[in-house]
């Protein structure tokens, strides 16, 4: 990729996408499943960009939104309702409203009290809603905490008992149809055995279900696929779809998984320029142009991201490498190996491609990078880049 | 105040500012330094609104910026040019030809490699750049570790040799005037020793300055004045103006402070509506409209903010008030008390008007909040809620 090429085109700091990368991603996932009927529903939070949902929806795949606004995103980039899937523990009644009405495949159910609310929205509209219900597995998936999704003590879901207790009540409730069976134990998970567990726990309860004459149709085998910062070695595709599908032989399911990270972390790289190099005491700071507003992961979940100086590399020290905000807390990289810079060097940071642009925001008046998709070695403006009419835009009319 | 009426007529999630204390805590300030000459810059990433600036700018307050987004911020909403400062360690070239053209009192100085640059483009522009320099007096300011700025192992600022070395440099360009002497050690900060400790050191360099003949006009104590968020014991103004005034003696400079979460901190609202109630386990959940993409505080500095319900209090018990997004570490508060709730009844979380909607974004694809003044009993909107148009408008048209 030529990054000093693309600085200069679109200037610096800038999220670039290689959609090639997201392609083969989608590709070896869905590969892994072909034996059975499946549906990949990436996991919009992760990159909301709409010409990625468009790439995805292109290759086939449908959308896990957690918001109103990521449902509107999906359809605007051309999703079909019917491959939607609406998630999230905190849905409002604007927001359920909406899911009905456009008729999405269906709504993953995180509380009795959520699913009381579908249910009396339902009938308001006169409609039949199609939910699944999150089973919340008590499993470990072993990663950040704020990225554990999978334990009693978090937010998310239902325990097993209560799950089969909410389908029993959609069956007899007029305004609820039970077709999907859910669970989803974190994010950027390594460990096979803590998928196997977590499909066995679900399978376990959608053979119950089917006992009493509850047929779901979906199981819904969640995401959290890891991926490669640093040293990390992943599941592959294949194995993580034999863990899913060991545990349900005999029954007749389409399989949905939710990948985010998995399909577009390592497809993005986030390009910024050295404004200056600076020693205090013994520390080595290279201060960028990039900062915690553009990529919080490093600050808020001590994430690491592997950064590589362009076309440098001799006579590499220790250094932070840190952006212009004024807290300590906004660093890219602490203490990795760069060759002596300069103002106007380059420094690209990898594996950026996944709640990077999406969890990005406008602290010290910085308006937020551009975003650029390379396809087929053709680079692409998919958004532009702030400026600062458009911060003020919805305050200086009441000044 | 009438929350309910206010979440009635604005809807929620909703910031809202109370005007007059914003005013009663910056007469305070100055008042406390009334006895000389002074300038209050207001740090205006603390709360970039216009209209909060346009406040403080009639009550006599300059601006302390750190991009050139909040200079214009500051300059669009009727601050003086000569009252607004420039901060901040990564300040790019077109940043510091703009402030140069703008005119402004002076920029602040971080490193040895930015004077330079500083110097280079003010040669270009025929300008004369007045600047002070940020001196690090490597105190702890005993606060939080990202907000902690005055340690030799910050990247803020330069040490005492290095300072003085940078000012007799200037001495000699005609291309730079040092007016100023800064120093900065953090935020939060609630023990008066490391004020008097930081302003010792620095007046000290100031008087070693006059005596080489480099006439300073500014003193710069910098910002960081903690409030209570919980049961923190804070400082008066009056003794912080009498930790920096002891240092000064026999000099004639003008005392400059800059500070932010004082100011807006306790000024501040975040309102937001319950979604549901919910039990996993033992644990207890009050999700609720508002998330870390709201107020990020709780979550990145694990920070405390206090949540009253609005209008009930009987049978409190232990609850994590949580959003709607979907990570673990989407939280306002943690075990805390509070009375049994349900959808749509309101609670506050109280001290957000610092660092909240500044630092807020889109994650999960969530429009921002809206911003309201109460000022004199009367309610007005400064910031219009975003919508989702809002959030695909750089995006669309590439599609």
């Amino acid at each position: 990729m030529d990054f000093a090429k693309l600085a200069s085109k679109y200037k610096t700091p800038l999220y670039i996408y290689d959609f090639d990368y997201i392609s083969a991603q989608f590709n070896s996932l869905k590969e892994a499943f072909h034996a059975r009927k499946s549906l990949i529903c990436y996991a919009v939070k992760a990159n909301s960009n709409l010409s990625v949902l468009k790439l995805l929806g292109r290759l086939g795949a449908g959308c896990d939104c957690v918001s109103i606004g990521e449902i509107k995103r999906a359809l605007f980039a051309g999703i079909a309702k019917y491959k939607i899937i609406f998630s999230g523990v905190g849905k409002d009644d604007s927001e359920i409203e909406f899911a009905l009405r456009s008729d999405i495949l269906m709504i993953n159910i995180e509380s009795e009290a959520e699913l009381k609310r579908v249910e009396k929205i339902a009938e308001i509209l006169n409609k039949t809603a199609r939910i699944s219900i999150r089973v919340n597995p008590n499993v470990d998936a072993k990663t950040h905490p704020y990225i554990s999704t999978g334990l009693k003590k978090n937010k998310f879901g239902v325990d097993v008992d209560t799950a089969k207790k909410l389908y029993i009540y959609c069956k007899n409730s007029p305004f609820l149809e039970p077709v999907g069976i859910h669970c989803h134990i974190g994010s950027q998970i390594l460990d096979i055995a803590a998928y196997s567990e977590a499909a066995a726990i679900t399978a376990e309860l959608l053979r119950n279900l089917k006992a009493i004459e509850i047929d779901i149709k979906f199981f819904d085998a969640g995401g959290g696929l890891g991926i490669r910062y640093k040293d990390e070695i992943t599941i592959k595709p294949y194995d993580f779809a034999q863990a899913v599908l060991a545990n349900l032989s005999g029954t007749d399911v389409t399989i949905v998984c939710e990948p985010g990270r998995f399909l577009v972390g390592n497809s993005g790289y986030l390009l910024t320029k050295v404004l200056y190099e600076k020693k205090n005491g013994v520390k080595r700071f290279v201060i960028v142009d990039a900062a915690m507003n553009d990529l919080i992961r490093p600050s808020l979940y001590d994430a690491y991201h592997e950064i590589e100086a362009v076309g440098k590399s001799d006579g590499a020290a220790l250094a932070d490498v840190v952006g212009p905000i004024c807290e300590s807390g906004d660093f890219l990289a602490q203490d990795i190996m760069l060759p002596p810079l300069e103002n106007g060097d380059l420094l690209v940071v990898k594996s950026a491609g996944a709640y990077g642009f999406s969890m990005s925001g406008n602290y010290n008046s910085r308006p937020r990078a551009a975003e650029v998709a390379i396809e087929g070695g053709k680079d692409r403006l998919i958004r532009d880049r702030e400026r600062f009419e458009d911060l003020i835009r919805l305050e200086k009319e009441y000044l």
